[in-house]
């Protein structure tokens, strides 16, 4: 029997505090699951920790409180503990909505507990707050504040992390097998190092650093500095800061802890996770400030109630006990919350961007989206299956052939329809390939002898993670990423891909770059990639027919008509594709034309290439024109000649699927092309741009003898 | 439109303190809804309630996490406040299972604060308990207790009370409509003065009276006192004993108190329920020892940890607001828990004695239960619908006409199956009567002429409030009480009437007591009552033809045969039924037998007299005789021709009806034997006794040519 893989469970974990431990943990060998109701969160968070982590990670929208689909959890994977995050947190909200947050905070926990334990599983991190102490400094010499200073919090938000613990407390005395660490935070500050994860405080930001990155990105006119009287060094008050990502190792420091006691032994035990320095409001202004280049307004105004001088940890005991101690500082955590602020201006969600579950009905796989986004005139649809591109909808109409129904991409008929092809486009010869004497052996699902577009489980085949989605002025973009395994479908080596479509008013350009990433045992690979979109200027459910082609080549790989693989040959094509062909029945195309003969020019990495236009497009009946443009060396047209699909027949679409030459790989001349080593880079841009025309504009495109070649952009 | 009913939910209402506050909540003019899961408590505390209030109350059995069952009964009924007991509430179990209080209380109580404010109930009065304060000793001069001592319950049970109490205090300072007084509960002792309602503790009781009781009756060996070595007039510790009657009248105050408060206002507050006045474990010990009259065994042993010289209440906040002071004494207290215990040893369940919902398909109605009781031989399934007897098993065979099925007993065709008869038994001349020179119009619901068995709603159509099911040594009972409403049916007054079984082992007998009820508004009417069965010996599938019966008379009133009703004239009967007569289609009853000529000696409660045998009865293939005596002056015999509904044809049973002489009310001679006016009773006894008798023995009983008269008890 196989050995069930062991997971630790999440709750809350699209929250800022959950997102940033779920990559802790993963770096620290864990497997997670996150469960999140989204209640205050978003999964776009997740997508980016995937992003991060180069993992997929298992994920259930759900509400603690709902116990039978929790336990649905439980029994489906091997739970072998808890990091209990989910919680409404906001201490002003919870005075004005505390039934919601004892709904949500304690009911939500004892829910949790009793599917726990019905499952056996009795190790539990929770997530608690230095809120708990109330005002520590209503005693003498509390600070800082020790975990064996009194409880006695004084909101409802405080009121239910007390009540928590005193529930694994008490579950802890009532069976001693129970393993409960409670956590009680400071104040966590700071983002990921990596831009990509951080704060997303909906609203009006109740903390000191996101109200102040607000006011540096100029969503706020000042910060407001409640009071300068205090008897500190400023006159502000004193807090213990700590940035998140030192938090988040806090968590797998007691998890750590919790896993080393003996199997039949429990403990129940709180631990401060603090820095055990103080800052002042002013202390923080001054170090944001400083990152940010400039000095950010402010008013002093008078003190908030409830607020007191100095609320700081002693972390002695977490430091002692759980070798765990914060390890970065205020100017890291600026750092980093600036680079976060500055890279994602309105946090994860940004305007034109919306995504929906891309699931076969009954199915709720968060892994499996439909991203739509739109610049002006362009509306593009992408999904994380195949990054494929699944409409492109230029003034409203749709020019590429596509599903909604996303059990049809699944059917075996599908001709590849928008999908990212790769880690080989195109075919290789007798499945494999020699590279540094060694020969690979491929997948060959062509007639069981050809490797076509990679293979059974290409990258058409895979759930690209991400996307991280940007907002720009001119553009939006959509970034995905897959980790293609070591051996999938027989290529050598592990491979990190990201796929980047730039969605502009009048175009779509798709960038690709691959790299063998560090940890990859072996250090080379081949590489070919294109995306597979099948246009139609007319309409998706007519034939290409009347579409009228131009390229800016005639030259092409001269394949044996028998394998469909290239002589080695280029020569002129038939007939003069430079001047305008009106597509017929009789016209077919399945070929590969060369955009320049002198492919020794081509690198790997074509992206520093100015993008060369090679195909133009319109249908007399369209006002649209379609202009094709790469770095690449080559383009594959394909007339898509015998598909039948569901609505789409032969010849419903046509395909420019750029790219390196076919069967490059077994070419001694072409193979620079498409080998990638360790530390190199393989890279890749084309451009799919779209003209409103009118139909006289069209007559004039038929009737024009020649062809302005030269880059629109 | 009409105005709709406003009802007080009481949550909990099952328990110990929750079924008391019941009955004072109806004492003062409240409905009630109860909402109770049961899951420490029983449904027979309900039916006690209605027993003593004489009056229906609305139960659903529910746990308040059930969100959406709650919501119902909010969608469906108004409801004006909540009285929330439900919790589990047992110290030490909370220590074992401190998850299920934490769930059972706390999430129990966020879901109905949830659904309360989404019907816009914001009134609740909730039931706290001194457990809140922890060890008030800790603080100097804090006994008696007043509401301000600080908060510090030191264990899982206190430590819901304490979260809830914050929950509603959090609740009402973001929305201060709301109105929540808090109780909290000094040490409930006592019981109702009825003996009919009290604390029925599962396993060993936790508290001190519980346990002498048991002790008293023998089911516990002795009493052990923690501690004799206190700093009190006789060593052991001080607590503040309430009434539980008292205790109830402390949230009628709180209710009324909340329901004073302007509509917009709102309010929270925290009020002691206790009577300030301390006793001793040997104090409540010798006052409940000079109640049971004799001195119990006790033992004294070291002090148990956790406990305090003395937690006294100080109750003047709620005396002084609330207008509420505890009144009944110790004494008062031991007396009632004394009454409680002799009558009702085991609490509300007895052995051989159950009952289940007797409902149609998908109805959960409490009010409609089947039970059955039974001791040694007998086996007597009895509804409260109707008081009718379903089942009369002896020896296992079942020897009476019934359905399993209720909706069958609301057919029309229903001839009466085993139904109790009244308010008047047999027929009505003209559906009228004249008392007292009025006259009275009834509902003639035969042919539109006659008054028969009581009208269309008479208690046949009705449900019998309780049973109170009791446990003797020879026997046990189940009784029944009807309230018939004033002009029901056309009768005047309102009426009460108990109607008791007795089950031994060979023999059910028929109480009836009526009275015209104090708060009757008028003070005459006409009762005469009996029971329907109908009997089969040899089974209930086939016709009673081929049974042999004998009666003790063969006088009989003369009926008009047009009219069915007595001409005046008692006369013989056509053949002598004294003699064996075997039942054939040909022999047909439907009469009104005379027990006794000299009808005039009878008087309206005929309770006193003993029970005369009147008819006795066998069937050749069946090792049973069926005696049936009474007390009563006349009896209807039917063989039932005609019936015709399921399983049952013409002639599946035949009736013995004890009573009154028919339209006796109209009858100046006979009226005096069905004339009730206030302050009289109405009462009969009947008797079904069965006895194995042989097959040989039935051989015997059909030659007997003489009839051996007179009483078989």
């Amino acid at each position: 029997m196989a050995v069930q893989d062991e997971y630790i469970l999440v709750t809350g974990g699209a929250g800022y505090i959950g997102s940033h431990t779920v990559i802790e943990l993963i770096n620290h060998g864990y497997k997670v699951i996150i469960v999140d109701n989204l209640c205050n969160s978003c999964y776009d968070a997740v997508a980016r920790v995937e992003f991060i982590v180069r993992k997929s990670i298992k994920f259930f929208k759900l509400d603690l409180r709902d116990k039978e689909g929790l336990a649905q959890i439980f029994d489906t994977f091997k739970i072998k503990g808890v990091i209990h995050f989910a919680a409404l947190k906001a201490v002003g909200e919870s005075m004005k909505l505390p039934l919601e947050y004892y709904d949500n905070n304690i009911c939500g926990t004892i829910t949790l507990l009793n599917v726990m334990r019905e499952h056996r599983v009795k190790t539990v991190v929770f997530s608690s707050s230095a809120t708990v102490y109330g005002d520590a400094t209503r005693f003498d010499n509390m600070i800082p504040i020790p975990e064996s200073c009194p409880n006695d919090p004084t909101n409802p938000y405080g009121k239910t992390k007390y009540a928590i613990e005193n529930i694994i407390k008490d579950l802890h005395t009532s069976d001693n097998t129970w393993r409960g660490a409670i956590l009680r935070y400071f104040n966590p500050i700071g983002a990921h190092p990596s831009g990509l994860l951080g704060e997303d405080p909906l609203g009006i930001p109740n903390n000191l650093l996101p109200f102040l990155a607000q006011v540096a990105i100029g969503r706020r006119e000042k910060l407001l500095v409640f009071g300068d009287d205090y008897d500190s060094h400023d006159g502000t008050p004193i807090r213990d800061y700590i940035h998140v990502v030192d938090l988040a190792k806090g968590h797998i420091a007691a998890l750590n802890y919790l896993n080393k006691i003996n199997n039949s032994e429990g403990m129940y035990r709180e631990w401060n996770l603090g820095t055990g320095k103080g800052s002042s409001v002013f202390d923080i202004y001054h170090a944001f400030c400083k990152e940010v280049g400039k000095d950010l307004p402010y008013e002093v105004v008078g003190r908030r109630t409830g607020d007191v001088l100095n609320l700081t940890a002693s972390p002695n005991r977490a430091n002692s006990e759980l070798k765990w101690k914060a390890e970065l500082s205020i100017t890291d955590a600026c750092r980093d919350l600036w680079k976060w602020t500055i890279e994602n201006p309105f946090g994860f969600q940004i305007d034109n961007y919306k995504w929906k579950l891309f699931n076969t009905l009954g199915i709720m796989d968060y892994k499996n989206r439909l991203h739509t986004i739109c610049f002006q005139d362009l509306e593009v649809s992408i999904a994380n299956y195949g990054a494929l591109v699944q409409a492109v909808r230029y003034k409203g109409r749709n020019l590429v052939n596509g599903f909604n129904d996303f059990s049809r991409y699944k059917l075996k008929e599908n001709p590849f329809f928008g999908a990212t092809i790769g880690r080989f486009a195109n075919r290789i010869a007798n499945g494999q390939f020699e590279v540094d004497g060694h020969l690979y052996t491929l997948c060959k699902n062509e007639n069981n002898k050809t490797t076509l577009h990679g293979g059974n489980n290409g990258f058409d085949k895979q759930f690209f993670l991400g996307p991280i989605a940007r907002q720009y002025e001119d553009y939006n973009t959509l970034e995905f990423i897959l980790v293609d395994k070591d051996g999938n479908n027989g290529f050598p080596s592990d491979l990190e891909t990201l796929v980047k479509y730039t969605i502009k008013n009048n175009s779509l350009e798709i960038e690709y770059k691959s790299v063998i990433p560090e940890y990859s045992k072996l250090n080379v690979t081949a590489v070919n990639l294109t995306n597979h979109s099948y246009w139609n200027l007319a309409s998706p459910n007519k034939t290409i027919d009347g579409t009228i082609i131009k390229s800016t080549t005639n030259v092409y790989l001269k394949v044996n008509s028998e394998t469909s693989l290239p002589t080695g040959d280029i020569v002129e094509w038939q007939n003069d594709i430079t001047k305008p062909t009106k597509l017929d029945p009789n016209i077919s195309f399945d070929n590969c034309f060369i955009v320049d003969r002198e492919a020794s020019k081509f690198c790997l990495d074509t992206r520093k290439y100015s993008l060369k236009n090679i195909v133009e497009v319109i249908h007399p009946s369209v006002p649209v024109k379609l202009v094709v443009s790469t770095t690449e060396p080559a383009f594959q047209l394909y007339t898509g000649d015998g598909n039948d699909i569901c609505e789409f027949q032969s010849r419903s679409g046509f395909c420019v699927e750029t790219g390196r030459f076919i069967n490059a790989l077994n070419n001694e001349k072409w193979s620079k092309q498409v080998i990638l080593r360790k530390g190199e880079v393989y890279g890749a841009r084309s451009k799919f741009s779209l003209y409103a025309q009118d139909l006289e504009e069209n007559k004039h495109f038929l009737d024009s003898a020649s062809y302005n070649s030269g880059e629109y952009y």
